[in-house]
């Protein structure tokens, strides 16, 4: 029996690049958060000890920023395909890469009805992700791409049911044909190819998400999001299977009849924890294998 | 010498209220996060642990939620002044009383380019906030309302500068004609009256800071604030004075000349701790006493 | 009626500040966070925008970090003292300074019985804090210190009661003469006067507030907190005052007679929101003046 | 082309299960955070919405804390095991259970030199973590347990050295033979077989895990790591693989000789963002497969 060193990455997490798009008086923003993580040949590294083959990842680091002027920041899967194919044509100890991206999003302030040119607010309604995988160096690499949203906060007021579901001695809650359905969505789509106008795919899925979120009459949290990621699979033949997780933000009714006051699904506390958590893949039949892609997907790995 | 109960405070903190009105088909939300404190005859609770007076805070947490059926919840002030005055009124033990409200705001999902009768997402600039002070009984009860807004993130890529400063020998900051200029606001308004059209006065207040930041060409944080706050004053003669507490949120240029690359101000690290931290008041000079009214305020008490 | 600049300061927040001592083989650690603000005349700086009397947050957080190395970092309180003496001295337009420190506590690692020499791991009882605000220059400067501990997370699983209080009609909790007692405590005191052995005098709040918790039959939160100010005072004459918030962080008993299931006392709940909220001082009845001691001081001010 | 159901589970996510033990007057309990997840036949569930087989996560968590006075809370591997069997057995429809713990720890307060018998102190060296994961029924059942620590915070103030790393254009680093090294240490173990005294497993791990940083002269975090892991390895048997995800958190040395003054490797900027991540297994080469081992283990996966 031996002792050996099993799958291992390393990177810089979490480089806040900030950058400016200023061509002309009307600026443009990115505003990311991205972390490298590089894969190869490490032993050394590990034992005993010998950093020769290691990229610091205070390199990865001016590298990442330094990318961000030189190439410029497009679509967020570009620029993140555009740092691991760097990483791993630049380095032969490098032989993978992991680019995770997200992306914080900003409106134009308004002055006098229309948007100025340099003055934003931080908007809110989620946080765009990918994790770009890449293994293998020159013709061998494969490169798998996984986009999402995150802390997309949503909820419907009617419209949603949960009954007829299995008893047992532990059974307590209530039947109910109108409650509050309301979760803080992940979901993250993995798409099968490479040549796509991400920024166009990204856009269409979240509103797609969020327009089948409103109009599916609900039974179940679960067969909200299956129809959701039946929606995005029917329309967006780039993409192999959407994959989410997504806590059940419970609602509960306050019971105002001890206080002679009736409570017509007006009245509710919006509990922390627990909470539900419902995680589920919708996919194609004939996807292609996943391999790496979920790899350091964070929440779906 | 002898050791006494000083002054205190106690109630239920952060009643998470979600109140639905759903008297038509197009529902409409009040997400509430609902803070109570109660002040007054409370001694003996305390020492020697007489608990006859005390109202628990169990009962003020049932108080607001019935009263969101009771009486609706409309601006944030005169909810939290109801509920105030309530607990006022019915127990002679309570003799002053502090809500604290947060409102989330949320928007309608977009379907099909209308929005939808009942389904929402959470939208992200700002969170609105209130306390409502209030002390002693009856004709002789006075009420304090200081509303604001936080974690307003706001950002301009250019028209600020800071230069001219005090220097000393651990000044190493270099001058700059053109720098990003970026904070969370928290800005916190003392109204000099209570009868206020509570929510258009927020949203004009909310709007003026806003546009107020964008036009205003910065020669510091600490100007812009002040600007800000003189631009509310001067429209709004219902507001006594205005409190800000601003992080300079630095964005450092990223040196890249290391590598050979230009940077024209395009490429920023975002950077967390350290961050500069700008408190300021502007108000009128005929204001009235604030008396209590920043009691409890979280930030600027 | 005009529009005027009120009360206001401004500075550097947060600085990370790690401080090793070396000098033999046996190291030790000083792990803080610290906060300086000015206050002084800064009107021009403010309107219309002129820095010519600021002293850069830049230079604020050097000068923090270089004193860590020129006068080293004794009691947190000395350390506060020397940076706010510092600001006032050097620069004329500083006419007051806070200084806000936290520390965070490290043991020594274990290794065959014995402490590290140079290894250590974060424990986690309690973070000391002190601010000290300093106003006015050479004789005429007072100076006010508040010292304290938060995030002191405490329970007690019986000696617990609470019954007696006063109904009405929103009135639904049980009375109950044994449950749990849990707080995250933060406690403030302050001092009376400067000449105090900081460290000393801390360890031994902390181990009088910790003890008498945990010997104090309880009648509710507010009642143990007095008992705990009030032996604070008995035993520190340099104490005027000791301030406390406590959330009464609530632990349910979990209904199992629903499954047929006796809990005696053993299985609970530990919520998170809505929480009690318990705020009360301690005080000499011949205590100085609290002047601007309170000012800054998070949660209490 | 059909679009299915892949992979999916559900359930209650942390419940905050606080058991007491107080058979004696001498109390203690164990303060836990209990998720639970369930597989199986749940396509009707999700299409079309269908939720006759479906075990409500109310049901789970009612369970939960049944179980915790029922069976009592012993080892967290015991306790998840107990769960996981319980979904399994009970619900044919139920496939596999994945139960995940994080157990929170306290220390009795001390009273006059004695630990107390009822009144107690969160302490702070990490938290316990553990996920089991079943899948099949009866005979066919397999379990896997991976359990762990996280949030361990450790730091050693020399015997840490970086250099010798491989250089770009990019690379701006300066190499040291003297730096800190310093993480929050999430390290997590899978056990090769379910007969294991879990608690005595637990605690011989984490000391080991401590006195090796602390033993183990760096040449890198990976370096450590790996050592790490192989002497938990070397010492227990009844572990396969370990995986440690170790921020590298940056302490940069303050440059003082701007201002005239030496800093002997004293005074440390604690930084945030960005942080080195080093992610690495440790295993026998020998080991048995993995299987779902991984499955949902937060980090990891």
């Amino acid at each position: 029996m031996a002792i050996v060193l099993g799958e291992n990455q390393y990177g810089k997490a979490e480089n806040r690049l900030f950058r400016v798009y200023r061509d002309t008086e009307r600026h443009s923003i990115r505003d990311l958060n991205v972390s490298s993580a590089l894969r190869g040949r490490f032993e050394p590294a590990h034992n005993p000890g010998d950093q020769g083959e290691v990229v610091p990842t205070d390199t990865q680091k001016n590298t990442v920023f330094s990318f961000a002027e030189e190439h410029g920041v497009g679509a967020l899967e570009e620029f993140g395909h555009a740092l691991g194919n760097y990483f791993i044509e630049a380095h032969p100890s490098v032989k993978g890469a992991r680019v995770e991206i997200e992306e914080y999003t900003w409106d134009r302030i308004q002055v006098d009805g229309a948007g100025h040119n340099h003055s934003f607010v931080r908007s809110g309604s989620g946080v765009r992700t990918t994790v770009v995988n890449m293994d293998g160096e020159g013709d061998q690499c494969t490169t798998h791409v996984v986009s999402g949203i995150k802390d997309l906060t949503i909820a419907k007021t009617t419209g949603s049911e949960f009954h007829g579901y299995r008893k047992d001695k532990y059974t307590t809650l209530a039947e109910t044909s109108d409650r509050i359905l309301a979760t803080d969505l992940v979901a993250k789509w993995r798409y099968e190819q490479n040549d796509v106008d991400w920024d166009k795919s990204f856009e269409s899925v979240k509103a797609l998400l969020l327009q089948t979120f409103a109009q599916t009459h609900s039974y179940a949290l679960q067969q909200s999001l299956y129809r959701m990621g039946e929606v995005v699979l029917e329309q967006h033949p780039e993409i192999a299977e959407i994959r989410f997780s997504a806590p059940n933000k419970h609602h509960f009714l306050y019971d105002l009849e001890r206080f002679d006051v009736d409570n017509p699904g007006e009245v509710f506390h919006a509990a922390d924890r627990p909470y539900g958590l419902i995680e589920a893949t919708v996919q194609r039949d004939n996807a292609s294998e996943a391999g790496s892609a979920w790899h350091g997907v964070p929440g779906f790995c």
